[in-house]
């Protein structure tokens, strides 16, 4: 009768009772492992709050009152018990349930993204608007965990709750010491003296004006429910600090001091063939090749915002730990610090994910780069990252790292080229460089036939008929050669380059694309003001008639699915580029021949 | 011996006795004040930290020890001490002294950049770098006012601060209780705690981890030297609580309760005959409009980040004072927190200025436009400010833009049109909008000739010769029709179209496009992704060969001045633009004539 099929919503759960209830969180538990070590996903965090999320769904009414979840990657647990227990086996699959939060999947779902940080803030506005609309009735809860306090948006939002005397939210600290590792900082010391002290000495919470209720244990229902309903009946913003197990329940993850299973890879289907030794991951590339660099460059330091494993800089920091930062969840600190760094005669290198620079773009404009810093940064998971949705996807930084002015960005298409490109970048001491690579693995090394002013050329026209020039951005050079394959096929003449360093354009980019029929740009980001609109606007400023195609993602939010097929599904394949070329090359304007055009070379270095 | 004059460095300050301290203080005052009230600029913030100032230079050496201060407006004393006092007549003129710090003025000056809260991340980087470097003999000293501290950043440096119990920050807290206005929020009303009350109780800092000094009063000079020299004694982290009152000394900013007379307009030069009286400043126009449409539109609330006033907000605030949200110097929480009002079914406008959205540019992409939420961005200053400088010039905002899926773009380019836009912003349900608009004066109206599917047409070509299409975006529209008449002279047919919705690029737009031999898009935003780069990519996307020219503003920092001269610099002319129109158009290629093009009515609404 509590089995997890008998859940159709949190309304069933309030009749339980409390030795129901936690039998229901142990099935819970048995099907998150199940699940998700199938499937893959995130894991720990989930294992973490199974029991908080069951108190909560007893003790506030959801949708009536709003629940919101931090880092929507918390939210499995909330997912199965608001009536998605049956689906459960589709989690991250095209088409199946989404690992984060879904207005499209259900009511009880009210934000999606999952950018940490930013809980407090939605809590603040919904609470703002129940009051000048008359819904009082509805509680605002938000669920936030310690790692997310070290982001500044917290701050900013905790600020403003504290003047909302009159607008009541149920602020939920999720405190587990960890984000994937342990929290950094001055917060979390003093989340432990809360913990473990006698409490003479007000919480920074009640400085700031909210109230404080705790420490609670996080796996009590029963203690849990008490504190949640003693908040709510103080009507006014509180803080409830709740002590959670990342990964809680499941032996090897409580035992994994790295990230408590953060996130699990899908286990692979069975009966399979044993598959060759993967390609290096791009991020492992990276981070060898950093610690490897490390001793010829002792100017390098290296900063991470709470994700130095993911990032690849487990092994620099193993061998340089006085030269490594994590500041926490707190990328404009990451940036605005590095710049600091670099003011103080050393090189910093910034290891983030592509999704989350978004979120300091004012500091790498005006911090780093108006003060000609030589920072490094360099983008993990640009482009299309698939399983996480839109939310993660690196399709951004194309275009904002072309705003910024003098700013030298590399787009790596293979191994061999991120470790050069991390050479070269760390050899710049005038201003900021950034590389950018994809999830993944790099895959087998790609080798230029010629090289040209510092740009590779991948392949030659096999006669002397230059028609098109495909332009290929990191690594869609393997896409590049495949449409170029089949685009000469039909008797045209095809280039391949690999500008290497796409912003600034480089001048012999545009030499180059002057010399072709036609130019292609291919690039796994947002089309809107990325590389290939910068190519074409530079040919065009060089008075160039030469008509330019830019491929790219559509301007538009993605849907989870797996990176390829993301990819394919925007013409990003050799097939569709080779056709979509073909058809500009056949309807072509004559006027603009090959025949008018000043012989070029092409492939041999300057 | 103790005038301004004599001061050419810090050094000397050290020499003086009190009393010639205390002396030189009112010296420096009555330069700021004669000088800023005729060049105009910033003059409340300088006159609160003159004891300050002379204090931190009495007791650090600087540019050994590094002094670093937040909001750079604030750092006149300090550039009169560091030998600039004989050029302060040319504050902020062409060519004179910045408004704010600069390298290439002074090696006591180390960080450009003004936006608030970024110091202490600085700070952080530059004692991480000096640890490393062995250069632990250098003082790290940096002011932040308390409502910087209301900034999200802010705490994330305090955090990482708070773990560097081997690299010293001193952090000079220079409380005046504003920024423009009275500072928002709990953090105010904790340090209004630690200024009045016995202190049982650990301060903010304290709970971080850092150490506390003070309260101190900020304009005496014995007690200031006093706090900081015990402060950089301690060897560790530490915050000096020091109380400053913004505009001291000069009655009339003490009176005024608006900002303290944050910034003054230049006095207006002698003898010069009476002007008509101006044209209403933008800011004007959209605050006056939303406060009108505020009673038809109950679910319309106002949100700002600490610039009530800058915004034009007053008359929505004066009138709708529950609708009305200032959150402090808190971009990202005003725009998740818009995204939380929203959510409860309000339509907030987020007004703010161009430079400052850059910080929330995540939360406007995934907290906003990923939810849909019907959310108004309105960006005042947009485009050139001038005077401000590098950091102040909204020049990013379209590039922006362009990369948010489904949000909506007005510029536009006179009152009129801001009121209308406004008002069709208003309507917009499912997704964000934006307005843009720049500094100073609306000028007159400027009426259409013609409206295109929600396009209006400023300028028909004379004769049935479709040359050339001039795309005018916002402001721009005079400068185009200036251009439009200098290449009618030459014989061409010039049509001027203000789409006046920008983004995204109307098909209406691409067609009467198609209709032109050339296309020349004209923009006070940078150029790398902007609104003219968005025009061509569409008619590229649409199979076109039109070639498009697109002036705008070169992606680089720009100097301050006028934004008169700025625009002339970069060709932003009605001159420039028709000679390089005319030459475009002289030397193009006639396989692409007019002839060939379908018979494309102009001017006839749809």
């Amino acid at each position: 009768m509590t089995s997890i099929a008998s859940v159709h919503g949190p309304d069933g759960l309030r009749a339980l009772t409390l030795p129901q209830t936690e039998e229901l969180a142990a099935d819970i538990r048995r099907l998150l492992v199940e699940e998700v070590t199938r499937t893959g996903g995130h894991l720990g965090p989930g294992l973490g709050v199974v029991e908080l999320t069951l108190a909560l769904h007893r003790v506030f009414e959801s949708p009536r009152d709003q629940i919101l979840w931090d880092t929507g990657h918390q939210t499995y647990p909330h997912k199965i018990i608001t009536g998605r227990a049956a689906a459960f086996g589709t989690l991250r699959q095209p088409g199946g349930l989404s690992g984060y939060p879904s207005r499209a999947e259900s009511a009880h779902d009210l934000i999606e993204n999952s950018h940490a940080s930013t809980v407090l803030s939605y809590a603040d506005g919904l609470a703002k608007a129940h009051r000048l609309t008359g819904a009082t009735d509805r509680a605002v809860v938000a669920v936030i965990g310690d790692g997310a306090l070290t982001g500044g948006m917290a701050w900013e939002a905790l600020n403003n709750l504290a003047d909302g005397a009159d607008r009541p939210v149920v602020v939920v600290l999720n405190d587990n010491t960890r984000s994937y590792a342990p929290t950094v900082g001055g917060i979390p010391a003093h989340l432990a003296r809360l913990r473990t002290e006698d409490r003479s000495s007000h919480s920074v919470f009640e400085n700031l004006g909210l109230a404080y209720v705790g420490p609670v244990d996080g796996h009590d229902i029963a203690a849990l429910e008490e504190a949640l309903r003693h908040a709510a009946g103080l009507g006014r913003p509180v803080v409830v600090h709740c002590l959670t197990e990342k990964g809680r329940g499941h032996a090897p993850a409580e035992q994994d001091e790295a990230d408590r299973f953060h996130a699990v890879r899908p286990r692979p289907a069975a009966r399979t063939a044993p598959r060759p030794a993967p390609e290096p991951a791009w991020t492992d590339v990276f981070g060898e090749e950093l610690a490897a660099l490390g001793d010829r460059h002792p100017e390098v330091v290296a900063l991470t915002a709470a994700m130095l494993a993911p990032t690849g800089l487990t092994a620099f920091a193993d061998r340089f730990p006085d030269r490594t930062f994590d500041v926490g969840i707190a990328e404009q600190h990451a940036v605005t610090s590095a710049a600091g760094l670099a003011l103080g005669g050393l090189h910093p290198v910034v290891a983030v994910y592509a999704t989350f620079l978004n979120r300091a773009f004012d500091q790498m404009l005006l911090d780093v780069a108006l003060h000609r810093a030589p920072v490094t940064f360099v983008l993990d998971r640009a482009g299309v990252t698939g399983d996480d949705g839109a939310s993660h996807n690196g399709m951004w930084d194309l275009t904002l790292f072309q705003m910024v002015p003098g700013l030298r960005v590399a787009a790596p298409r293979d191994a061999a080229t991120l470790r050069r490109a991390l050479r070269e970048a760390l050899a710049v001491q005038d201003g900021p460089t950034a590389l950018r690579f994809p999830k993944g693995s790099a895959g087998p090394d790609i080798p230029a036939v010629a090289t040209l002013d510092g740009m590779d050329v991948l392949r030659r026209p096999g006669s002397y008929a230059r028609d098109v020039l495909l332009v290929s951005v990191g690594a869609m050079a393997g896409v590049c050669l495949e449409a170029a394959d089949r685009i000469a096929e039909h008797g045209f003449g095809v280039t391949v380059v690999d500008p290497r360093w796409i912003a600034p354009v480089p001048d012999a980019l545009v030499e180059l694309g002057l010399g072709h029929a036609l130019v292609a740009t291919v690039e796994d980001g947002g089309r809107s003001g990325g590389a290939g609109a910068a190519i074409s606007q530079a040919l065009a400023d060089a008075g160039a008639r030469t008509p330019v195609r830019t491929f790219g993602l559509p301007q538009r939010f993605l849907d989870h699915g797996r990176r390829d097929d993301i990819l394919a599904a925007h013409g990003l394949t050799g097939r569709h580029i080779a056709r979509a070329v073909v058809e500009a090359l056949a309807g072509r304007d004559d006027s603009v021949s090959i025949g008018d055009l000043a012989p070029q070379p092409v492939g041999a270095d300057q």
